[in-house]
């Protein structure tokens, strides 16, 4: 028996494999991974096994987040006023995940090099956090003070635009739509090999700028950093938001559809939906809540939460499409108050800080016609399976011993993902009552 | 003999086919068409034909302009302020060009009714004119209040902003973007069967924004554009601005590359280059004059006219590609002073006035290597050629007879363009010191 | 007996004063003069005048409006489209106007020209409206295009800017800040010589720009601006928004106190209020209802609707402050929605559409105290005597015959004053149904 | 003899009175005083003093300038940057100025709380560095992220502008333009009493904005805070920009006027100028080489460098008013280029650099007339005698021992001010070499 041996005996297990809740279980805990779970009576706790008493409780994998941002700095002012302790935000963002039972995190579009450092650090083992795979960039975007968001060519010194896009940008910024497929090619093989991400995000649409809409890339050079990617082993996702960029997202062999459901004045063509489902093509999909899409009807942020969202949403989820929870969060801590947010955050469950807007999501898709297992399942087995990690996401026997225990049914109600009594990570229990530490932009609870 | 025959005597003919040019000719017009072209011991005075003599002029084609915009209204202030009377302005301005010896113009962007109208207008003959095609819309641009052009959002009204876009957009604007390929195709069917426009523009790419460039329409999108326009029997021509959305215009189908010269922050590959050359597309070229090319550079106006637009501009003439001039011109008859225009306007040889922009154009592919005789050809037949009217745009029997006989050689200096004696337009000699009238915007020479 | 004479007979008679109504009244005019009023006991009906059954009505004086801009085009769109047609607009404000029962409006800002043209063919009988007086310029603001109101200087060529805003400013715009009291006064003395206005109104402080407020001249200035006013036999106001500038204003000698109810991020100081009390200055006050203040005060609106209006306004009341009932209303005749508005007009109650607008200020001023009798001497003898008119404002014999006849008492109801059955103007009755003619802004009803 | 006497032997003394230079001179210091000045012949080199060889070189006093701002974080991307370091670019500059011979450095605007630490600092000996008084924010003024700055209200979170704007306006901000004289009053008399700053300076006028120009206080307001600062012992100066501000300052005793030269589109009246050159107020004017001049004019920098600030500059010299050296410097250390500075400093001798920023100053008054001695006298005794601190400023018995030692004539050419070969803050030699200390903006010579 290894000395490491740790028994979870009495709780609920619901694997994330969707199969039904096993009562009264015991799961095992060799190690990093598991190397037991099921019914009590089917798994006998090894003598010398540490045990955990569990009765009454929920036993669910560690939570996977499909897109966040750790890097919380994404306003002129944040930008600046963090320049510098960017690791330090990432790492406070990290504490934040793990704390709230995200063993696993997607960060989709940050500086490169402190996401990276902090990512080794975890892994080294040296602080707490959850795991983090990073993308970097979203190929084609220019960096935080470019249109794709702050301008601020009035206000910022070029020197100071440069120096902090340059840390977004790395060689894969919007000066790529510049450029033919071959160039585009080298620019992202260059950024493949020597930034030290774990995944490609490319842009294949643009931000909306008006009433503008457009796609960033052709065919080809889309195609061209999906092969890129794939060369290096990574998966690669694209950032789209209109109905002719997820076709050609998907036809360039992009392997997880990023907010996919955001197709801006006209809803997904049902043909093209028939290849999302049939496919089983990963959706990272934003779901709101009734309160907020009546909200934003009232008040007219029309530009994004419309009808077409609405209806792309309900059937992404009648059709059975493989969706991924996702938060687009940060960890701010707080109800912030930015201008360039207000005409979003104002409204009531805008679930943008890491920690709990999960439960606004998850919240959603229960109203809009989800199943509670299916939605625990888009919260931890597909984003494991869509990013390629098969040793993540459900506790199965082999897999990393990734585990959240919950005092209460989160199939009965998503509150109940916050009701956190322990987390494992690797194995290993985590000190949630540390977390974050230090802390820079959260407040204490 | 026709009642009508008039012979022209004397002139040194250069009759648009590049051909060398025949001193002592005489030219035969015979109701609105050549009857004969050639030299005085060739071509026989026919009894009774009204003799024009022109012993020491220069005779060439009516000129043609590749891009002009006759609306000139296309300021905020001057949209408002002309709101009712665009007609009066298109009118002035298709009778600027007729003075200026401009027999022949192809709107390439404005609102299409009033335009339509005063096509009609000329061609009936009810007032004097250039032949004018149009192509109203460049479709996927949003009108003047739109981010395409002047966003204007903070000052202008809801209503005022829809009542002008829409004279513009005729539902084929910005909003085509969020469509499918086939959503774009219905509306431009629509749009084709009831605008009465004469020849398709579309966005292959848009606008820069900043620092972003991008595409516009998908290849399928586009396929499906210039389909529409070639099943109507419509040239279609795209407006690019990076060498992918000019690669992609070219696999559409277009007809013409409306300034195809234009590819921002990289140089025409030499393989795209070759494809132009090879099919000889038409490339509605703009070009600078080497005093603007430095104003231009000392001033950083970079965005535009950089080293790629220079080793394009050089390059297409060193292969011999087809390049129709092009003016962007715009009947303001002054020098306009406006802040969207300044950082381009106040450069030296900054042609935008039609009238004499043209010269400005030719002295400027002079300077970049192109024969004298090419530029005459790519000021009549090469335009008449690629917008499919081999009716127009030389000197040879059966022709449209479009003259305009010039004091001083056209080949010795592009000033001499300038030195009209006379012109006539379907045969009937253009009484240019009538025009314009009104006069609107120009004001007396 | 005149045979212009006029007997409205039986109607209840308010007469302007504040005196009791008289039930069952004789109101004689003959020609444009009251000649009698009082109880029908008192005043007989003479024979051969023309009788006006007027059992169950009420009369009362033409009402007067201390601030209105007859001229709505005030927007950017608006000022460049109807350039040139500036009068027609101003017609139709004054007979919009007229239409609702105010005889005489006091224009105090706008393009000088055109409300002088209008005023002039409305005084010589050629057509009806209004009897209006006019200031033209706000001494010391720029025109429209300006950092007054829209700079627009990214948008609009400085020639448009220019022509524009030398309509509104004649000689006495935002310039006058830079010179001294001299300076001043001299180009204010040849604005009044040259201009036709009939009034004077300077700006004693600037529109809040941002969280900024200022004085815009200093107290000799001020001194030397109501000196040329005076030595020209005119009323002179000014356009305050602090209470240092109101504190100006008065030892500066203006005769009335253009909105000095708003003074901003502070309360008037009660000694200050004191003088305005003791010296019955005139005092124009916007005032807004309940309904407004709330969506004010939820939406953040509080630039200018803050408590300390509130306090300003009720104090006014309370202490029997000289009120004059003012709209700063245009003759959009409908809910125009601007972007430059629409941060106020979208409340309930936002009363800016002449014709109606006073409806709100008379309930928001009963809402915070007034007496209804008050409230319609505010609406009639108050502006007269204040603006110097002593044979306007109320119904007493030797007066100008301005009367307005109503189905219901408008002492019971504000709305009331809408329920219309007569107007007299100078003593002729006016065709309410022909006007306004022609519309250009407005709609029919 | 004391042991800390030095004398130093054989330089040209120009003493800073406008007395003819003294060749051959003795000047002793003992401890941090001046215990005698003048020729050889007169002043006996006593026994053990610390001998110091001057022979060939030119001994004048510390230098003063009347206007700097030495943390140098002005532009939105340097406040947040620098957010927390602001002592430390403070302490960089006041070290950059005391290695150009600076020994006292007035600074009118800036955080207060990081000014004052910085003073205490080196006055505690600590640190070296310029002697420094400070003004804090100018009263009437907002802070950085402020309408009279840079309003960024779409940029910068609500939360992050208070932070900032606080740390400069200290209760005296710009909604002190909302006040009474007497609540204006209360305000300053606690800034007075808890800030910490040595000095005064307000808005007497406003930064203009677009076209417009204004006057920040009444005249009333503005003797409020010339007694409150005079109450406390303290000097008084006024921000003006228009010649009735300047007039008003002037009247409300302020005791130097701050920049009082510009005056915007109007010249200084001839009866203004009497006053300050009869009472001898001091003028800290900025003055600029006809070289910036000339380029200024070519390039339409009109709105502050125009023919009246040429005039004013001009007279000022001519009638002999009491000048005082100012370059409204910052410690870049180098040619910044914000978009917020560049329409001003793409010019030559744009003068902004502490370190050198003085000679272009020297140099545009030699070249508008002003005597080499009495600019010398303008850089050292008046603006000692300005701020009121008659021990500083020359080099007689008795006074603070500031001296700079310089290897070439000053009086011959501006350029040899920057020819130093040593410097004495009170008494003592600075090591120049090693300043500045850390670097944080300024980087090695």
């Amino acid at each position: 028996v290894s000395a490491e041996l740790t028994a979870i005996v009495g709780a609920t297990l619901i694997d994330g494999t969707g199969r039904d809740p096993v009562p009264d279980s015991v799961v095992l805990i060799d190690g990093d991974r598991i190397s037991a779970a099921g019914p009590g009576t089917q798994v006998p706790v090894p003598d010398g096994a540490r045990r955990v008493d569990a009765a009454g409780a929920h036993l669910i994998p560690g939570l996977m987040d499909a897109n966040v941002h750790l890097v919380a700095a994404i306003f002129p002012d944040y930008i600046l006023q963090f320049e510098g302790r960017y690791e330090e935000l990432a790492l406070e963002a990290a504490q934040v995940c793990l704390a709230a039972g995200f063993t696993t995190v997607f960060d989709t579009w940050g500086p490169t090099a402190p996401l990276v450092a902090v990512r080794e650090r975890i892994n080294r083992g040296e602080v707490p956090g959850a795991r983090m795979f990073v993308a970097g960039n979203i190929i084609g975007f220019g960096g935080p003070f470019s249109s794709d968001f702050f301008a601020a060519d009035d206000l910022i010194a070029d020197e100071t635009r440069a120096r902090i896009n340059e840390q977004w940008e790395r060689g894969v910024g919007a000066d790529l739509m510049w450029l033919t497929a071959d160039g585009v090619r080298e620019r992202v093989r260059e950024y493949v090999e020597t930034s030290g991400v774990d995944f490609l995000k490319y842009a294949a649409s643009g931000h909306a700028v008006g009433e503008m809409h457009f796609i960033t890339f052709s065919a080809e050079a889309q195609r061209a950093i999906v092969e890129e990617g794939h060369r290096a082993g990574m998966t690669v996702q694209a950032h789209t938001t209109s109905v002719e960029s997820l076709r050609m997202e998907i036809e360039a062999g992009a392997d997880i559809l990023q907010h996919g459901n955001l197709t801006g004045q006209a809803s997904i063509p049902e043909p093209l939906l028939d290849i999302i489902v049939e496919r089983q093509l990963p959706v990272a999909a934003l779901y709101y809540t009734a309160a907020y899409i009546a909200w934003a009807r009232e008040n007219k942020v029309s530009s994004t939460y419309n009808e077409h969202l609405d209806h792309n949403n309900r059937r992404l989820i009648e059709t059975g499409a493989n969706l991924l929870l996702t938060t687009d969060g940060f960890a701010w801590g707080r109800a912030i108050r930015h201008p360039k947010l207000a005409k979003y955050s104002d409204g009531p469950d805008f679930g943008i800080n890491l920690g709990d807007a999960h439960v606004v999501w998850l919240k959603a898709v229960l109203e809009q016609g989800m199943s509670p297992m299916d939605a625990l399942v888009a919260a931890t087995r597909n984003p494991a399976v869509a990013y390629g990690h098969p040793d993540l996401g459900t506790l199965e026997p082999g897999k990393i011993a990734d585990l959240v225990l919950l005092d209460a049914d989160p199939l009965a109600d998503p509150e109940n993902y916050l009701r956190i009594r322990a987390v494992w990570k690797d194995g290993a229990e985590v000190d949630r009552d540390a977390l974050p530490d230090p802390r820079v932009l959260t407040e204490p609870a």
